[in-house]
């Protein structure tokens, strides 16, 4: 969407509500002269607090990121206690996925990125198995092997916290990665983890959750795509989807259809992190699409 | 869809799998001369049992819908152990709803009776509330305060049954009916009892379901209609559908959608049942739709 | 979502876009120390247009529906020539349905207005045939049987807008009114007049529209709900749907199916409108939902 | 689903209904001791035609694939009137892609082979225009240039046909390839090539489909998949689907949109095709999913 030389300019920021503040941000953009694409914002009247994302074109010429950085944090962040982030379109998003034996949410976000669906890059693929080697070199990425397990943790993910620096890694999905992963890796990358879970609907907790499903009859199966917490499972949800199943499916075709859902319900949360649509506050997301 | 003088013949059957059963069920329509408008079935071939939902036009004449009966039970059901039901298009299916203060199920149910969506009636309403008298006699239904609770339940129960009896019901709706019934009720219904659960994705158990939802930013709001056994949400599943909400909606609003949604799912398990397209098996419904 | 003594106050208003028109509008409101219940804006940046929905309570007290009203439009509207609407909580939506000789969709408009789901009464029944008479009744509407045909049109509407204006009907909606409405009585409900239309994908013109998608085998039917203007079904669409349907249905059910996704869409598009959530710009409809 | 020596055999067909049909074919299975996997059927009661789609282990032993399919034809297709194909779980179908300068549905198609969520192999790809040759050989597929145009048709057309008996090619999918094909490629592949078409709903011809689409406002785009015929646009359908748009979409994002949307149907069209789950019948398709 962006031409050589106009640069899109992304903006995601949360202040407190002041009636002049939304006002006050438009304002910036509009007296600089530049034009706005997209703009969106939500108001917590409760809690007060404003939350908006602003796209716009930054037209060729003098200015630099860092000039326009420096510029909103004086006239706008600082005089309205902002907590903000902004992105210029050139660089596209570093992301290492950690898995363990099954390729296909993989799959999925090498062919996003490739495409140039997303302005993104696979850089890192680690593993805790060795079995995805060949088959992620095949794309050109990088791969790891750190045979992580409940005694090595600690060695291991210092490891896995090392290959993150050196790769300059922004964000990382767990895609069906079988171990735990501690505070250690998770708090350098608070909100910069994303997991899948196959939430259930009603949820099935223990050991083979869709043969519970099928014997339970259920009629449709969840997923839930969410940032990774050091409470398990109870982090920020960023996407859930569901799919109709029937009597007629069996057990693997309900795996199978669960194992697709997953995927795509990881894709679209992985593809709005990277569009910089997701806010995080207070435990829950706020979602600009 | 039935002419006068043409009543359409609904047969739900299960029987053994042996690979001539369907031949035999489709000959015994095919020599009388009828025409099958509707033909659905379904093999579970790990049990080896078949499943079938048959339509069919039975010409005015001298057939009775009992010489049909007997023929199909000599013929067809007895020499394949069978169990069948079948449903002659004349008879509304008699229902009776129990409520306790909500009206908006109870709307619902009542328009697609008048409306002529469904060959149903509303005969009786119970509640233990005496609240919703006035709007149900408007539609010229006939309406039961039981003021039932933890400690008169046998004896309500037992004025309940009655009066299910002397109306001559068939199906109970329980529609956000806030008491538990018991096995003296559910017995005499089994499969014949409906119940409409706000089921959420994560469930949600405890208080305040839509407080907790909003808390944990869910994507998705579900809900779950199901028949009721003796055990609690745990009776066989007839439906289950989500809606979407996203962080701009408030705990009254989602409140509201998941009322709305409740509405829908439990229409649709309704529907279902009075369209004669669930089969119950093993805990599980058999669903041809 | 009212209590007494503090009506919900909504406005939709459009303005041209100058950086500071938000801030005005919520100033207005916050300077009077009301609160804001539900704000939703959205900028045309390519035309320079504002729109902005928003609910606020409106505590009991001195403070008059025209106080406001004044106020609103002294300081906020007439400086930012902004066009504007308001709506205090009390009133209900005085409604006429035409029908011919169809009553599914005027049972579900009827249904959603005695519900209380939406703040809205039926007021008025047109009919060019006099077969829905008695079932009108049956729920005190009045019912009027106007015998319009291509002869005497304009006797006729002129008979049917006096009806409208004694009646004090302030939204039209034609369930299935068989004959076109002329620009009589088009032009005094500009934006007050639904209409709902089946709609195929692929659209199908002429005649038996789902014979021709059977024979197609389309796997979606369709249907649109749309402000009626004098150019046929070329009016602001207010809300579309599909359905999926497949090689297992017939033609009747294709029509069943069809019907009753109309009522969804036709009581999607007049729900919206009753909830003041429809803006109309250059023929295309601002929703905010 | 198949392990080694076990493999799955697929069979459609369709014959003139005789009570007797489905147990026929049912009991050839069971009388060779084979275990049914899936069993669909469907009887067009009005045609007096019966469908059937059925999937048994074939457990490895002395018995070939001629085996089955001589006896098959003898004992059932032959006596029954029956048109039929069957499948062997091994073979890959042999895709070839036709494109002009888009990747978007090539690149997904890639990845349901390269993933082994399809038994399938794009083979193949061919172009009018060299673009996007380096792209597709980075996936080890053999790439085209046939310059046709509306001159040299029959030239390249033919070396087209050649091109594709020489890669051994069972299907055709045109992914947004730019010509018009002619009866001469059309005959040998029919109901062998598959094509992806934006229509909208309401459909919209003429140029700037997505322009139109804004400026009409619609609240959904759809998109539709069929087998191609001489009559442009009019082939039997295979899936269809639609997405939600509002006043906020941009034209920019409404073809972003649906090329997404066409992408996801046309891989759900040519997955139903590699699954052996389509079958054609009067320019309708019948679909057993």
């Amino acid at each position: 969407m962006t031409q050589k030389g106009t640069p899109t300019v992304i903006l995601l920021a949360k202040a407190p509500l002041k009636a002049s503040v939304g006002a006050v941000v438009t304002q910036f953009i509009y007296k600089n002269g530049w034009e706005i694409c997209s703009h969106e914002q939500w108001v917590d009247h409760k809690k007060q607090s404003y939350f908006v994302r602003l796209e716009w074109d930054l037209p060729g010429g003098d200015v630099t990121p860092e000039d326009v950085r420096q510029a909103f944090e004086a006239e706008v962040a600082l005089p309205h206690e902002m907590n903000w982030d902004m992105w210029f379109g050139q660089e596209p998003v570093r992301i290492a996925v950690f898995v363990t034996k099954e390729m296909a949410h993989l799959y999925e976000l090498l062919m996003h990125c490739i495409s140039g669906l997303w302005n993104a890059e696979v850089a890192l693929v680690i593993s805790n198995h060795p079995d995805l080697e060949a088959e992620t070199r095949r794309f050109g990425v990088a791969f790891h092997h750190t045979p992580v397990n409940a005694n090595n943790k600690e060695e291991h993910e210092n490891r896995q916290l090392e290959l993150l620096r050196e790769a300059g890694i922004e964000l990382v999905v767990l895609a069906r990665y079988m171990q735990i992963v501690t505070e250690r890796l998770i708090a350098p990358y608070r909100n910069h983890m994303i997991n899948i879970h196959h939430s259930m609907l009603p949820a099935f907790a223990g050991a083979r959750p869709y043969q519970q499903a099928y014997d339970r009859g259920v009629k449709l199966i969840g997923a839930t795509s969410h940032y990774v917490t050091e409470d398990l499972d109870a982090g920020p949800i960023i996407a859930q989807d569901v799919v109709s199943v029937t009597h007629r499916n069996s057990v693997p075709e309900l795996i199978e259809m669960g194992r697709r859902l997953e995927t795509k319900v990881l894709s679209r949360a992985v593809g709005l992190y990277i569009k910089r649509r997701v806010l995080v506050e207070g435990g829950r997301t706020i979602i600009f699409d």
